[in-house]
């Protein structure tokens, strides 16, 4: 088991249960509809029954948390957008007006956002039962630039998963919705990927929030010296601390603990899988709680998935990270644990089976 | 301009409208996000505000409506279903128990179904404000075997159109969710797309609701001898009348009302698809109202998404029919609307724009 100075990786247990898996199948065969019929919502339907246990699961208190922290890469020109970016939306998601607050509101899902690292104060606030919150879990005023070293001290990330799993020992519910904010984190996400499956940058760098051709190779550049500058960090921790960003090292952190507590986690685009990516390299069985939202428009995203055997639910070209992909494919879980409870079975409706 | 027998094509009106265009791209450019990075969520709420002639669309009682008919074809074994599961399932769709009743009522979307032509007489019944309803518009108990000559008179076809529209005249709201219910009525759809397009019957016939492939090869079989039958038959409304069924010629009354009256139509599977198929080739610029909710996994879906240039929103492998992708499908289309209704612009944000 790795450890990175305080923190120790803690062990997430193999929930596969095939007699569960087997009643939950019966179930949705005994259904009024075709075998099967219901595609890929079916497959969602036995994810989720899986993760909490039972043959009627039902989605408590949706949390979507988004966490943010601000990058020393950033001052090298890897992103289209400044850094005050970050704190900018930051402020934006607690008004209520980003994609992420907007769609988090149509659903239902509360939604908290963390201050992990980002570089200007942000200050706290009153706010009112269900409308966005802000946690203030700081490391540092945003990482050091990973191009020349390590972009966290081992203390400084395993202070920032702890916060993490703090963070998700706080909320309630049995449903974590994942997002982020960052300027740079494409980047860091982009690290993580060609470190830790070993792919050339060149297939796992994008454009992130716009960058055109001639800034997507400036960018690749960059993300070369910070793989050089940190050559000896190979071990998933190890890269973590080195190439992360505080605000994915609180994602590890919440992914570790909502796996611990069985929540279903939903995962969003590039920077969050590359979260879980990390988490499921520690321990392997976080991903049999995960439901991938959707395959993001950001390059690398599909190779990401691919090394976690994931089939995200949606395809719709997103880029934009915050949750929001998250939060567009909420509904059809909402939808997988509806068709559960409350389809009628064959026998119940007095309908015919198949007969050829 | 095509008629039959009583039934006129009312004329639909091309509603591009390239200023109202520009203002909703400008609206969603000045959103706080990066260009674009809403993918396909973002030309979806450009074809609902088009649609709606308005630069804030709002999607106001969105009807379900799902049309039943039988097949005189079903007798010669073209499906794996026995015909009595049409009306055991309208009874399912009025009891709640169906995937579409479940879904329609987890998203808010009042269920009517219609007997367009179902073999077996179904009763009319009470029902409460918000619950599925029926109405009988029937033409005929089942269509004529069309592997021996016309399923419906030209009359009888006229009919059904007239009744589609009629339906959608009297109900409420601004959008309209196509769904449908008729055992062997993938064979219409196969049969539809096989003559308006002119594609081989063995690139557009599929297991429907679960044949094995000795199955799909009889009702490729029985589809030949069909089109042979009615070989006549090369119109849209010729072919509709001949090979189509009654709850397919009434969804196309339905979505010729729909796009007159500049309602969003939310297309679900193959059998609807097929509906489309032949509205908008008597009045292409129904095409110009209509949003494809998903990809099916019955054969023949994709090619005849193709003929229309439609691309649609999911991909889940559904093949259950009765309007479920659409209802699947919805809630995109409310966080389209709410995007563009809620979302701050980088000015009232006071977010930085793009530098590089």
């Amino acid at each position: 088991m790795q450890s990175l100075a305080a923190f120790t990786v803690p062990a997430i247990a193999d929930i596969s249960d095939a007699p569960l898996t087997a009643r939950l199948q019966h179930l949705l065969d005994n259904k009024t509809k075709p075998l099967g019929s219901l595609g890929r919502l079916e497959a969602l339907a036995l994810r989720i029954g899986q993760v909490l246990g039972t043959e009627a699961p039902a989605l408590l208190q949706p949390q979507m948390l988004v966490c943010a922290g601000d990058h020393g890469l950033a001052a090298k020109g890897v992103s289209a957008f400044p850094s005050d970016v970050t704190w900018q939306m930051v402020e934006n998601f607690l008004a209520g007006g980003a994609a992420v607050s907007v769609l988090a509101r149509q659903h239902g899902l509360q939604l908290t956002v963390v201050d992990c690292g980002v570089a200007r104060p942000i200050a706290q606030r009153e706010t009112a039962p269900g409308a966005p919150r802000l946690l203030v879990h700081k490391v540092a005023p945003g990482t050091a630039d990973a191009s020349v070293g390590p972009a966290m001290t081992a203390e400084q990330c395993a202070q920032a998963i702890a916060n993490g799993m703090e963070v998700v020992r706080g909320l309630p519910g049995n449903a974590l919705l994942l997002g982020e904010m960052g300027i740079g984190n494409t980047s860091v996400a982009s690290l993580l990927l060609a470190r830790l499956a070993g792919l050339p940058l060149a297939e796992v760098t994008g454009a992130g929030t716009g960058l055109d051709a001639a800034g997507i190779e400036r960018k690749r550049a960059v993300l070369q010296q910070a793989l050089d500058a940190n050559a000896d960090a190979t071990t998933p921790l190890a890269a973590l601390a080195a190439l992360g960003g505080y605000e994915v090292a609180t994602l590890v952190g919440a992914v570790l603990q909502a796996a611990l507590e069985r929540r279903v986690i939903v995962v969003d685009g590039f920077i969050t899988s590359a979260a879980v990516l990390v988490a499921s390299r520690l321990q392997p069985a976080v991903l049999q709680r995960c439901v991938f939202a959707h395959r993001s428009g950001e390059r690398g995203h599909a190779l990401m998935l691919a090394q976690m055997q994931a089939e995200p639910l949606l395809d719709l070209g997103l880029r934009l990270g915050e949750g929001s992909g998250a939060a567009l494919a909420w509904p059809l879980l909402q939808s997988a644990c509806a068709v559960l409870a409350e389809m009628a079975s064959f026998e119940s409706a007095g309908v015919a089976t198949q007969t050829a």
